[in-house]
């Protein structure tokens, strides 16, 4: 039966742009499970399957709803154990758990070099719930957050040292193959790459052909997917 | 057999202070294997088993001679595979790379915290040795590169965001056990045990209680050693 999943939108349908719906996105792909998703916007609340927190990504797998990326991971994992293991190993998940805090720390560089970019494509709707939210989250505009960022881009690129050093050395964060601490990482790279042309890091950089690797999983999938660059 | 470490020592010989050598002392103690360790210090290079490359751990286990932290690891999980494993699982040896250099890095912040601690535990001739060799590294004196540690303390602190995180919602940084992942960060917290007063992170912080667990394990191994704090 096929999976559906809500996925966050901007104002076209098929730019799908939030960091965690990406990482349940590549999860699916990864136990090679079919998914339709629905696009959703920020100020749809009341679209979204019941029980929810308000945010996506959410899944419908038969009569059973199951939202936040990490307990979305954690159910296919148990309910689909015979498909390839999104945590390969007794020490993965644990390990998954040190990538994802890591990344979520990430994030918060990331977003101010992003921000405007976000606010771009959104619709007119959801602009004025963005706004009103993020600048009260952050206690300022969203251009003051948002200045300067490529005076903030070398302190932001330094921050990618554990990953770029760890995929120097081997193609995947988990190894030899992808599994889901990569597409935790990933995640907020295929974010940028929705809604941005900002060049996040150098082309030289070895995270680009750790990010290309990614995009090319399952026939292009995140590739294919509305963005910038490659 | 019994296998030998070369471990550095301060000018008290029990004193351990390199968290490499406890990254390998650690995983030699998961493993259960008999060790006797050699102190040595920074200046006796002409001491270390050939090959070697001027720095220590430096196992010899029968014949074989195996020096660098990580290469200690993976030799151990090759020759001895059935006892416990470092890298539980397919992917825990690619995720602990992660680990490892978010912990590289980490040792940046933390040098600065407790360079001079180090400085006054180790005898006159390492303290020359040393000195050269830092100020050369750093370009300053070790007094310019070390001072102001209480203010650097809340962004060290905040670095360490991701351990904290983790380790507040699983006892491991590999989940409900510990393996080769939380070595490599405990031998930063236990080099500073061992030469500093200066407390890293607030009693109340979950870094805290996760390190008792570590000085814990082994019969409480680490403990033992001798150290400041807990």
């Amino acid at each position: 039966m096929t999976i559906t999943m809500y996925d966050l939108a901007g104002v076209e349908v098929d730019r799908r742009f939030s960091p965690f719906c990406w990482r349940a996105r590549m999860a699916l792909a990864h136990k090679g499970l079919d998914v339709e998703t629905v696009a959703w916007r920020f100020t749809e609340k009341d679209k979204l399957p019941t029980p929810n927190d308000g945010r996506v990504p959410v899944i419908v797998d038969g009569g059973k709803v199951v939202h936040d990326s990490s307990a979305i991971a954690d159910y296919l994992e148990e309910r689909y154990p015979d498909r390839p293991s999104l945590f390969p190993g007794a020490a993965a998940r644990g390990l998954s758990k040190f990538v994802q805090n890591w990344t979520d720390a990430l994030h918060l560089g990331l977003i101010r070099l992003v921000l405007l970019d976000i606010y771009k494509h959104v619709g007119p709707k959801d602009q004025e719930y963005f706004r009103q939210s993020r600048e009260s989250r952050f206690g300022m505009t969203l251009e003051d957050f948002a200045q300067d960022r490529e005076g903030r881009l070398p302190a932001f690129r330094a921050s990618l040292d554990p990953l770029r050093r760890t995929i120097e050395r081997q193609p995947f964060v988990c190894g030899e193959a992808p599994a889901y601490g990569d597409y935790i990482v990933f995640g907020a790279f295929q974010w940028a790459r929705a809604i941005s042309d900002f060049a996040l890091v150098a082309s030289d950089d070895p995270i680009c052909a750790w990010r290309a690797r990614m995009l090319d999983l399952y026939d292009g999938l995140a590739r294919k997917s509305p963005g910038y660059g490659g």
